[in-house]
């Protein structure tokens, strides 16, 4: 049999293909079957799964049970995995991608998302609103002739790293401030042109000389707990320190020393273990706003990610490139 | 004696003349006193003080006593009062102006930090801010395959009002959707094109059909408590309602009461009674954000209302038309 495999849950068609956009899947699919992976036996029926229809196609998210490293010779017309969501090393062996299967995740198509989120984070740093949601709502607050609040407007702000999702988040800090730079060596001069911010040459530079830190540097091997105590203590006071990108790349011990000990504001999304445990540090700093790793995508716009994904199918299907076709070395970059 | 006075505090100094700022004031006065009100003794002193001094030019802020009824009497001399900040009710009475007066305030140098307040509400209540905090922080929290987030990306968003504030709102709004719409009767076709926002014909409207209500309308008789448990009912199911303008606009009874049972997220900076009281429903509600108005300006851009304040002075003292010069009838509806 040779049939492509759609698995996903019910709660994953609604919210990655709503208004009927999962009737094109189909539709562009053509011969295939649909395959709730919650209703999947175990590892074995899955593996039966692949083996007996053969897919030339599988489309996925978080749910679909991850891809044998035999897969080729369980399903030897295997050519593409359309994953809906980004983390693929959760669902695909590299080996797989080095003997030259196709495969997408939503890629930038959710890089705005993650920019929102990260605007958001950084005016909640300046209005101090961890602060105040504790006092209004369990303290019986109100503010006083002292009460200090600060505005993004005109401020310097500095992003570590420059791909597509800190390209997205420049785009959204424009309105408030042209004081924006950044810092990644690996970014061509175009991309910074483009977008309209300044390259920073060193990361000692970027956390002196900025009042709001964006954190986005995706995670290498090289780059782990990079955001060292020193830096962290070289920010101006009253500066923020925003993180949506990864959260290994901070020292966090650091992160909750220098927290508790200087005038910073800091917004999390992102931890080096998650869950955050429950007895980090972080929890309960009245000057530390913390969300559990939701910066992007939204609910409401994983639509995003699946006409990215519908516009790929069509691609696939008609022999067009991909967009953002994933290589191994992006793999390897993946988180 | 003939001399203008400057009646602030070193700190009302500090944050609206940043920079020597105030040197510029003082050089442009010419001849002039400074008081500090802090030091005064008492409306006594004050009253000495304006009769002493006789000065045409009075530039005042918060600590700033209140003018008599009879300034005219004690200084005859007083032409302009330059008072920094917004609330020109608690300073100047009425008749003042009546007769003659000019006074400038903050105007709408403000503007924009109360449009990026506007904004960081919309944001917090899409991502659901006041409910991670509490949860982050207090309960040892995470999200789980549960959890919805919204963006601002794509939604509709209903303004209520569309003066200055309104106006700085849609700018900010503009790179997450283009879906923005006002009630403003009082406004014209030509403000609506210019900042590309479409007009709504109603409140019912307003209320029905967006997923944000930005609440910016000015306080007059006649539009107290004008946000009736209906309208609020009527929002759609997820919807937000954000308010950065006035408080007694607002049925604020029948939103504690709609926000405990309907699928809403609320956000406000103002109150009908302020400051909000210790026992205010509101506070310990987990889809209400709550700030202590402080939407606008930030301390650290007061600097913009002391600019705006440096060019009416250097205009009134050459004889120029001064930047919105306040009116009786403005005067009737500020703050």
């Amino acid at each position: 049999m040779k049939e492509n495999i759609i698995c996903l849950t019910d709660i994953e068609v609604k919210t990655f293909f709503p208004n009927n956009q999962f009737g094109k899947v189909k539709e562009l699919l053509g011969s295939h079957i649909c395959i709730n992976p919650e209703e999947l036996s175990g590892e074995e029926q899955w593996l039966d799964v692949l083996k007996k229809y053969n897919p030339e196609i599988i489309v996925a998210a978080w749910k679909t049970p991850a891809l044998p490293d035999l897969l080729s010779e369980l399903a030897p017309n295997f050519r593409y995995l359309c994953y809906l969501p980004g983390s693929v090393r959760k669902i695909i062996p590299r080996s797989i991608i080095e003997n030259g299967a196709h495969v997408t995740n939503w890629s930038g198509s959710v890089s705005r998302t993650v920019a929102e989120c990260a605007v958001l984070l950084a005016l909640c740093c300046m209005r101090r609103v961890r602060y105040w949601t504790e006092e209004m709502h369990f303290k019986g607050g109100w503010k006083t002739a002292e009460t200090t609040t600060q505005s993004l407007f005109e401020r310097r702000v500095g992003i570590h790293g420059f791909g597509l999702i800190a390209q997205e988040t420049a785009k959204l800090l424009r309105p408030f401030t042209s004081n924006i730079s950044a810092f990644s060596p690996s970014v061509p001069d175009e991309i910074f042109l483009k977008h309209g911010v300044s390259r920073c040459d060193s990361l000692e530079k970027l956390f002196s000389e900025n009042d709001v830190i964006v954190e986005l540097a995706a995670l290498t091997e090289h780059n782990q707990k990079i955001i060292t105590e020193e830096l962290l203590r070289s920010l101006p006071d009253g500066a923020a320190f925003v993180n949506v990108g990864r959260g290994a790349v901070v020292d966090e011990e650091a992160l909750a020393r220098v927290a508790s000990e200087k005038d910073l504001q800091v917004a999390l999304d992102v931890y080096g273990v998650e869950p955050l445990p429950k007895d980090s540090p972080f929890r309960g700093m009245s000057n530390v706003m913390l969300l559990p790793h939701l910066a992007g995508p939204t609910t409401d716009r994983r639509q995003d990610a699946g006409a990215h994904a519908l516009e790929n199918l069509r691609r696939y299907l008609q022999s067009e490139p991909l967009v953002d076709q994933l290589t191994v070395g992006m793999y390897d970059r993946a988180s």
